[in-house]
């Protein structure tokens, strides 16, 4: 078997097709959706994202503004940016760019965030609406345009045996309650660093996702015949070959493609997705007004 | 094997002796720790619940109101009390009892009640911080009473397999989010009624909790020789030798204790643990006021 490449590019671009009657009905209401992207420091990755995010945002007409911070900057200018943020009937998401400079409490600040305007679905309420098994709301970008993607390949979830690696509080632990949430159903390992035998776990899973940030950890050995594999690791390697000294690399090693059915790859697979969700919840953001 | 009892009642009991020297000191310092029970309707399960957790108040000092509403009480008024108690600078805990009567929105009044004195542990706000792997807050107190009896009866949880049947919002899912968390570091597997090969999955369980309310679902042959098993489970079952007709069953078949290394049973193991987290999610949030 050589796996089917799952292509998170193609389900992006329907995805954004999808928002955009639901942008024109805003519009035509007089309300332009308007994302707010606050940027702290010079994180090289960070603006890569940023710039992504905003260029998603001209593609479908959505306003969005960036408000670049120095890395010093005082937690009472970055508050008070937050809260002005909030109170602007204007703007309807506000996304505070991860990484920020490791001295600052990120966690802490995106809680000052109004929950109804927290378009990365980080806010511990929006997060605490999964817990009760509520996916209606403003979710995570990565872990909904995960479970988007695979309804649009056609993979059935209900029932199936699906393994998580990584339990980070952006995708891991997340994408755990959608899958095991009602409606999706799927039976749900959470495996980590801590995890004794974790390939053996891994070849029970239907569905695969790698999500801890380590290149090439999923070998071709830890996964079932027809498996369906998802990619989330997004890591620099060195890599002579390339001008610039590395190359991107997921969690999923290549050669999974040998059992796999369908794969998502980095890049080209769950990146596109996440961003396209936040475009959703942006837009989801709006309408709740 | 024949398993041995996890004895949630001893456990209850030194953790309730711990709170002791807590409540003194708030005392001294003036404050009575002071939890007040909302109860609507005439549910007789209820009345059980909320007579044993004033019951515990009692025990340790703590002081308890309870507000005893009728089934058919309005919606307005029930919010204006849920409002007086989260502005009363001398309440630190505010419980609804479940079940609301069906015609209520018990998730959604469970939102009005302050985060900070939310001792059930079930506003959003503070079910999301389990999903950032966040643990020292208040936290739901059956999952946080299993995991406390647990740790009390020196069961390894860490790289250990916990299986957790059920995905319910009280029980299940904060359990697991829980018991995958650093610091416990088990690897988690949900599992629920569209799970198939259930039995196979539970036998690989060193740890396996069932919370789904089916009496006896779990047999032996779903359990590993020498695994630890928690009842969750509180089930009436008919029962024509006692005079009231019924008798509580768990969701855990008696047999299972031939390959339990421990289990917990019903009753006498998780509820006497919810009561005592209950007791110190109050004197947490009378301390944090």
């Amino acid at each position: 078997m050589v796996a089917e490449r799952l292509d998170g590019k193609a389900c992006a671009a329907e995805v954004e097709s999808s928002l955009v009657p639901r942008i024109m009905a805003l519009k035509s209401k007089g309300v332009e959706p308007h994302l707010a992207v606050i940027i702290v420091g010079e994180d090289p990755a960070s603006k890569v994202y940023v710039t992504a995010k905003q260029t998603g945002c001209e593609r479908l007409g959505i306003k969005s503004t960036k408000y670049s911070l120095p890395a010093d900057v005082g937690k009472e200018e970055l508050i008070t940016l937050i809260q002005t943020l909030n109170a602007d009937i204007n703007v309807h998401g506000i996304l505070i760019q991860s990484p920020l400079p490791s001295v600052m409490d990120e966690i802490g600040l995106t809680e000052l965030v109004e929950p109804n305007k927290d378009v990365d679905g980080f806010h511990p309420h929006n997060l605490g609406r999964l817990v009760q098994g509520r996916t209606d709301g403003l979710l995570p970008c990565t872990p909904s345009g995960i479970i988007r993607m695979l309804e649009w390949a056609g993979v059935k979830l209900a029932g199936a045996r699906a393994v998580v690696i990584g339990r980070s509080r952006i995708v891991g632990i997340p994408l755990s309650l959608m899958l095991a949430a009602r409606g999706y159903d799927a039976t749900v390992s959470i495996v980590h660093s801590k995890t004794e035998d974790i390939d053996s776990i891994c070849r029970d899973a239907d569905v695969l996702v790698a999500a801890v940030g380590r290149p090439g950890l999923v070998k071709a050995d830890w996964v079932k015949q027809g498996a369906v594999v998802i990619d989330v690791g997004v890591n620099r390697v060195l890599d002579s070959n390339k001008e610039k000294g590395w190359s991107l690399a997921g969690d999923v090693d290549p050669g999974v493609s040998e059992n796999a059915s369908l794969l998502s790859p980095v890049p080209g697979g769950v990146g596109p997705m996440t961003i396209a969700m936040l475009m959703t919840n942006t837009v989801f953001a709006a309408e709740q007004y």
